[in-house]
């Protein structure tokens, strides 16, 4: 019996708590913070039974610590901005309770994706006797935890790993983005990096694209490779495993780039301020004013996600092609937890994730990526609520 | 000998000055003025002969006729922006001066693009003993004058009339608009409206188009129904001589349509504000302060335009068709006014009608439309001061 302390009330947090509220024998009482009390307040109103909230600023550790000294959490659950990773943290190590999350922190300045900060609070954490479970989502997360299962299962050695995210979903509007458009507009104009024999090697913006025939009846998609934060940790893990090449790929679709490069040919991506009418606009941020709220999406998307881990090695000496993943319907999550497919694959494991470290299932002082532990209970749990996965050994 | 005062010292303004100091022998004195005085002083000091600059708020009626009271012109020249004509000619009126523009009054709330206000100046006009030209820039303006040339010297009736306007020109930039922005957009984001037996029939924006094969080596382009003021003069000037249908018809790129369509999805073109941190901004004129200054093109712009007109009708009783047009080379205009054909091909109409108006050529009281006097001085004058013609008659 544990108690979870969920800050952040966007889309990814309404799915935790809507998931944490599932298990009331793991997650005896649940509290979910932000800024805006009142999101927190309509989030709850949603649920099967009672929980707290509360009005925190993520930025401000004293304001951090006296909430989690007042709730006495044995588990933090960060799913705020990652510009917030580190104040969260650092409210955790003053408190000595747990901290789980599902992306790296990031610099408001400029776009990293990767963990060198949140590495850095190792010996913290460790001396604190306390443990960080950083980046339990999606992807990255369960495209850890896939990758470690394959290799504890399937492979002696692991010689390439592709991670292939498609969201072929619909939201029938001419153009929005998923998440924070901020982020999501980040993420894709940033260079793309990948891991070939021993060293990252960058690539420009969205160079790098094939075709990809997804199962589930999504068919062929183009896919990009991008830079994603797991393919640090996971290339790390690999190495001494034999790994040649890791990279991780996302769809988009030839409508939605057509809209970001013009936006970028305009400079409507710029983050530095332009002066009009005597005030400075920062032309991304007010992008993000004009266009439709991620939220507002999810009654009205229709299809599937699907993201997985190909992955090519050898086993008992021979070659072997392995791809396990993961469908998941707009619909049905928005059904289950009033969010679309994005938020629901990145809220469920985040709540997995802080009921290995609240069970002790995964246990450990110090800061931790997914891959780190026993695969096996993670993917037990995935198929239990509402992540369920296939695998399949490929020909060729 | 006349004096002249140009009022606007944007691309259009610059090429204007720069016509009237070539022809000392009409334009015996030339005043030069727009809100920033800094703007007509950089231009004067391009011209072959000295010339007077003065700061003025073209809205502003009493500064206006101050102006003019001050450099006692014959004729003013409009080249500032269409929602100031109203007030350029209550100071004609006042002061009793000669008025000429390119580009029908317009409210700055919504784009109608019609000659009722400034029609409703006739009766002023013809009291006060002085004349209006209306839309003396190419199109409208040339366009006018082709027209009533084909009916003086080539038709007896007429019954279709196509404007066709080609900018075959590149400025090597991934988006940017060859005049100003705001007035570019708003042009191509309304209904179209064309005549047709006897009324005016709404389209949707560019709903309709069809491929042109443009001639000096332009080559085949694409072009889109828009409407444009000079059909409604137009129209009513043919309508007692067999007119059916008037059209006017445009060149855009696919990727400029590329660009407006996705800055239309995201409400970029809005001209209602929105509110950003407190401050309103209206989407539209922040794209304005995105995108490049249209006088930073000239330098770069290469490639031709081509204006003219497709005429079918009748001459002693035989079906005709007739195509009358200019070719203006974008290197060439800016090597001699240091601005692109576009504003050059406005630019030197409004001059040429100055001219017939100064010198008594076109004469009356009230106000006019380029059509309702006689093309031929004008045509001549085309072909001696930049924008020469051709005229062929086409088969089938």
């Amino acid at each position: 019996m544990a108690r979870v302390l969920i800050i952040g009330a966007g889309g990814v947090g309404q799915v935790v708590a809507h998931k944490c509220a599932q298990v009331p024998e793991v997650f005896s009482d649940i509290c979910l913070a932000s800024r805006t009390e009142a999101k927190c307040k309509k989030i709850a109103a949603q649920l099967s039974r009672p929980i707290e909230t509360a009005g925190v600023d993520a930025d401000n550790v004293p304001e951090l610590v006296a909430l989690i000294r007042r709730f006495r959490p044995d588990v933090v659950i960060n799913v705020a901005l990652p510009y917030q990773d580190l104040h969260i943290m650092d409210a955790c190590l003053e408190t000595g309770v747990h901290y789980v999350d599902t992306a790296n922190y990031e610099p408001p300045d400029v776009a990293h994706f990767e963990y060198k900060w949140q590495w850095d609070y190792q010996a913290r954490f460790k001396e604190r006797g306390i443990m960080a479970l950083l980046g339990s989502g999606f992807d990255p997360g369960v495209t850890n935890v896939f990758t470690a299962w394959a290799k504890k299962k399937h492979f002696d050695t692991i010689e390439e790993l592709d991670i292939i995210d498609a969201n072929a979903g619909d939201h029938g509007m001419p153009f929005a983005t998923n998440f924070n458009p901020e982020i999501n507009i980040r993420e894709v104009t940033a260079n793309g990096k990948f891991y070939c024999d021993g060293a990252f090697v960058e690539t420009k913006p969205m160079e790098i694209s094939k075709v990809y025939d997804f199962p589930a009846g999504i068919g062929p998609k183009k896919i990009y490779l991008l830079w994603h934060e797991e393919l640090e940790s996971l290339a790390r893990f690999l190495k001494p495993h034999g790994l040649k090449a890791a990279r991780f790929w996302m769809t988009f679709s030839d409508n939605y780039l057509k809209h970001l490069e013009v936006l970028q040919n305009v400079g409507m991506t710029r983050i530095d301020p332009v002066m009009y009418n005597g005030h400075e606009v920062i032309p991304l941020q007010f992008l993000k004013a004009l266009l439709p709220d991620p939220a507002s999406l999810g009654p009205l998307t229709k299809g599937k996600t699907c993201i997985g881990c190909l992955i090519k090695g050898t086993k008992d000496g021979k070659p072997r092609r392995y791809y396990v993943y993961n469908i998941c319907d707009h619909q049905e999550a928005y059904r289950e937890v009033q969010s679309q497919a994005i938020s629901y694959t990145t809220g469920v494991p985040a709540m997995i994730g802080a009921m290995m470290v609240a069970t002790g299932t995964w246990k450990g002082t110090g800061v931790f990526n997914m891959e780190d532990f026993d695969p096996e209970p993670f993917m037990q749990k995935l198929n239990i609520h509402g992540l369920p996965w296939t695998e399949q050994f490929l020909e060729g």
